[in-house]
């Protein structure tokens, strides 16, 4: 029985909720990732702090999807998705519990996907999908993002949630999957009214690329307006792409974030290795700024990344990982890796470092 | 096996907890519904809105429930009952995340069912069942209930959470099942000690109905006491029915609230007709206000909503929808169907458009 | 079927996540308690008060925890756990919805168990097992240690979430089962950054015992350190057993606080007796205090607190339960028994009553 588990679960959910068509094929899950590390975090000029983190090599997460199939080759399915913190039990947002997603769709196999409701704006499944460190840990490239830098996106967003990676009230069209490898999408995000700290931004993006199992390149852009973007739009536009020669995988990806008179350019260049029982991983991100936030001139506010990790794969499922980075910054900014000690002055280096056990379930 | 899914979900989950003895049946369940719908919101002299909105046909939801029999007609029961934006992944409760319902309940087939916790006042299940959209929605009739407006809701709760759907703390006693169509239940409910905003009512309530397929009459009264109720009870009766034509199902309810010198008086009526691979559904919502809030006069203070709409099953879970509503005020107040720009003066009209997608789980 | 219940749950939930190699055994198990009573607690020179209260036999709770066989005596496993309160669905921490406990854990049942994550400390293992009352309820142990009165808690805490029952960011290794009746671990826990009122504790024990099914003894101690021990480590220390004579169950802690120059000291003696379908209960709580923290003198501080229950159990799952206590104050403590009128004099006593349903899933 074991070769056919999905088939069980699929049947164990069935009586929930309604009782059901004869012709009604069902499927409910359970699922999530408990990923927690030990990390040290060394800053120029302030003390090492050492932490135990959640989620460094995959954020740890619970959830609940599931799809019902609706004959014709049409479904319907939901996905929501809770970010948690192993280290304190906290949830990942102190607003938002299910954080990370939070849809529900109708699909045609042969039409694509509407889907509704808070999910990863168009430029985001761009980017992350070509960083071997999954946007997360000492080596994310979500260093040089989602970070509280003088930029475009500060300028946007100030400390408010911003929209460089997931956005509220979307409303979405996906392609299907079956186009010989083309794939993509388009999400409208109404403000619909609210605060821009309760995620009121006005959101249109758009995904297209090609991509079959050893090459691949994708675009996308996304725009948001909100309560602060008063000078025009906030600009996010990507391109990336991986080609998989066996002995290893290598990605790239490009990407511009724009507001006013400033912009950031993001570069990102990842190798993954199978070695062993496991994969050897290497990431370089730089990020460079130009043009001015109100008098702040931005050139020499940008910085380097270099992550370096192996995972090994106890199963399918369970991973011990190690990884290790070193974030270089310019004369004027002060991106560091997570979990530092707070002050340190503007042009040092950061070190991080740290060891975890990744179960998904 | 698709005809036997409930015996599979109660095996599925058996293992959870504790070893079982022989001679237990039990079952426990994850149950939920999402939907999702593009809305929008005209409201008189200000601008219309656009918004993506959780629940317009059935609140969005996650729950966990189960039951042990414990031989002899007995039987242990919990239902824990979290509701859920989809828009923004929020808890629809920044404060109670199992805002919905969370019991625990032994219940004896011939002797009915002790019930206690977080739960629906007995004159809620009285009204959100004859309101065809399910007190939900731009059609919803709780727009003339739970609302911001002044009279004896507001000056019985100020801006604090209202015992008009829910009470925490509820002793409860609900009749069995097999009683000839005769229903019904009485709620207790402690002050408890703690704040207003934290749902410290001391409630008291009863309901008793008789319906059967076609036909059913109910009654229910609810009066609660709080720190802000010192000219006395808050007052909450009302009575409903429903009769199945089978070409159209019509509803009908009266509720009134009373507190200190002021009254609210609603009416609904409610029809749902079978049409085409789903139901047509149409409501007509009043309130009337008389006496005074301090030294306001209520009467012009009224309004009126109505709906309609259209539910399409594309199974026995899942459904795509339509509904329009129209809200008119009296002169002096200012109720708006959801999801509308604020600032409407006094005695405009509303007017609310939504189409959306419901999936049970 | 129903004897083979959770091998069923584990082949239920294997479809999640990821696909599985033909090798992995694995579990995933939704569990919880749901608990809730009706409460009336009379404190001296105060108005009685009676409530709903939940988790007054075992606290209310939904969790999720699994278990994958890695081959070679190895396993990786994980467990959240959720408190809650059924009086009102709300989390029981506003701020860590894990509360109880989240972990990610690698085993051998040869050389024991890495833990990493939220966790019980070594002494609340080594005392909420000795207490009747399992720490919740009227006739708890905790009403003598995690309280507001003056002392070494208060003193290193204020007011801030305390380590006398569980800490955040722990990585402990616990020893393997199979050790012929010896039990015991460690736990490591760094600070990590943050606030105190966010957990941001360095914590450090250990815990060793020995026990077989009718004696056990067991000892350990935790200390912390965090932003307000400027006067040294805050350390609790604790020896317990217990003897299962059979017709009784006697239990014996003691339990020590130190921080600067105060000290509380708690004894506890308890006894459980199977009677008729379920367990007599009884329990005797002390604690003396002595020293000073800043200018206050502590003797005169201390209390006690006498407990007598009966748990009827309608199955191995449900039961149904009678507390009743009695707390004792010396002439400058106020500790009360949870659920009564805030204000009671210093020298008053406290009585607790409840009657409650419980129900393990």
């Amino acid at each position: 029985m074991t070769q056919r588990p999905f088939t069980l679960s699929a049947l164990a959910f069935v009586g929930a909720g309604l009782s059901l068509g004869a012709q009604a094929q069902s499927t409910v899950t359970v699922f999530g990732v408990m990923d927690a590390a030990v990390r040290q975090t060394s800053n120029t000029g302030v003390a090492t702090n050492r932490s135990v983190a959640s989620g460094s090599n995959s954020t740890s997460r619970l959830g609940f999807r599931g799809t019902e199939d609706l004959g014709g080759g049409l479904a319907a399915s939901f996905h929501l998705e809770h970010g948690l913190l192993l280290d304190s039990g906290t949830a990942a947002s102190s607003t938002q519990f299910w954080d990370r997603r939070a849809t529900v769709s109708l699909s045609s196999k042969t039409l694509g996907e509407v889907r509704l409701g808070r999910d990863f704006v168009p430029t985001y499944v761009n980017w992350g999908r070509y960083d071997p460190f999954s946007y997360v840990g000492v080596a994310s490239s979500s260093i040089l993002v989602a970070n509280s830098q003088t930029g475009p996106i500060r300028a946007a967003f100030s400390t408010n949630p911003n929209t460089t990676v997931r956005a509220n009230s979307g409303v979405q069209y996906l392609l299907p999957n079956d186009l010989g490898g083309l794939e993509g999408g388009v999400m409208l995000a109404p403000t619909g009214g609210g605060t821009l700290a309760n995620g009121a931004n006005k959101v249109i993006g758009a995904r297209l690329g090609w991509a079959n199992k050893t090459f691949g390149v994708a675009a996308a852009a996304t725009t948001t307006e909100n309560s602060l973007t008063t000078a025009g739009k906030f600009k996010d536009v990507n391109v990336g792409g991986f080609y998989d020669f066996s002995v290893v995988r290598l990605t790239a990806a490009w990407r511009r974030f724009d507001y006013d008179t400033s912009t950031q350019t993001n570069w990102l260049v990842g190798a993954t290795m199978p070695l062993g029982s496991g994969t050897l991983k290497f990431s370089w991100n730089q990020a460079s700024l130009e043009g001015k936030v109100g008098t702040t001139t931005l050139p020499d506010n940008g910085a380097r990344v270099l992550g370096l990790g192996y995972v090994y794969d106890f199963s399918k499922r369970t991973a011990a990982y190690a990884t290790v980075s070193q974030v270089s910054n310019d004369s004027k900014s002060t991106f560091v890796a997570p979990g530092g000690t707070s002050g340190m002055a503007a042009g040092g280096s950061s070190r991080g470092l740290e060891f975890g056990v990744r179960h998904n379930f």
